[in-house]
């Protein structure tokens, strides 16, 4: 059994939470109330928008050392939905991941909605979480979370392909926000 | 009608030469000892690997000339599958907007295999050709042209997106090249 910690208890964190204990497997949610209560998990979620990444680092940052450290964010630029906020040759997880050296940090559920993470399903297609991540073992306990939880988990390779699922993430937001695509659709991986 | 002008005679320009006359369309495909013949289509695909695209262009440069282009590249390393060679604030379709001014370049194709073009299908999706483009009327057109020959067209916006899904693309491709998912399958579009 693994233990999960998710920071955020927005749709998102409530969502996470969801799958992780539908695997049998065991959540705490922290809110911004408990945010200096030190994360528990072997699997610690930072469920929270892009702007309160740097809060919670610091919050927890002890409490984060050799954890599996899950970047969920997409750092849009939300006033425009024109841009990302971090450079072009990088990515939000890129900077957790260097402000975290003693974590192993995974990018993942940036480009799976809350809908599709609760109902399972992108249209007829099994909803899938596409991680990516420098360390192996993270990756696969992550992923045996995901997938006792009821969706597919896809290891797309190194940390360094957060930038393209952090494009991934942008572009569907944008269609979602555009109304081309529903929030409990966008793109589904057919594998 | 409209008269579409495919360069290259590989599996993507076949499929989306089957793709146009499938609607009702008229094509003609160019192989390599066509190259300096002029384009006559009010669309010309550039269905050629990205290497090849500045041969074609210097070749076509006053046939090209206010018409709607359509670049399909994915400029992957393919010697390492882990990086484009576009800069990482740039993507082909800016270099090829930038090499033709006076043409209408759309960003298209380059998320759909060939095998999902053929079929109509991501495995039980309809096959959805995403397009980022600065000219309406040109998406417009290929819009046209896609939805008749049987698939779904979404605009995503500026031909700035054409970033966004080149991200895809490289992305998708790294996928099936692993075995991750198949070349009939990939990323679909709920819309």
């Amino acid at each position: 059994m693994t233990h999960v910690t998710i920071i955020g208890t927005g749709n998102m964190g409530t969502a996470i939470a969801g799958v992780v204990t539908a695997g049998g497997n065991t959540v705490d949610l922290l809110g911004h109330a408990e945010i200096n209560q030190p994360a528990a998990g072997q699997i610690v979620v930072l469920a929270v928008p892009y702007p309160a990444v740097t809060e919670v680092i610091a919050a927890q940052r002890d409490s984060l050392a050799r954890k599996v450290v899950v970047d969920i964010t997409n750092p849009l630029d939300f006033d425009t939905f024109d841009s990302l906020v971090v450079p072009p040759d990088g990515s939000a997880a890129a900077e957790i991941a260097a402000a975290l050296p003693q974590s192993q940090v995974v990018k993942a559920f940036n480009t799976t909605f809350a809908a599709t993470l609760n109902g399972r399903k992108v249209g007829s297609q099994p909803t899938t979480v596409l991680m990516a991540g420098d360390d192996a073992d993270a990756k696969t306990l992550l992923g045996g979370v995901v997938e006792a939880g009821g969706l597919r988990a896809v290891d797309v390779g190194p940390l360094r392909r957060a930038r393209e699922l952090e494009a991934i993430g942008f572009l569907q937001i944008g269609l979602a926000a555009a109304e081309k695509v529903p929030w409990d659709g966008g793109f589904a991986v057919v594998s």
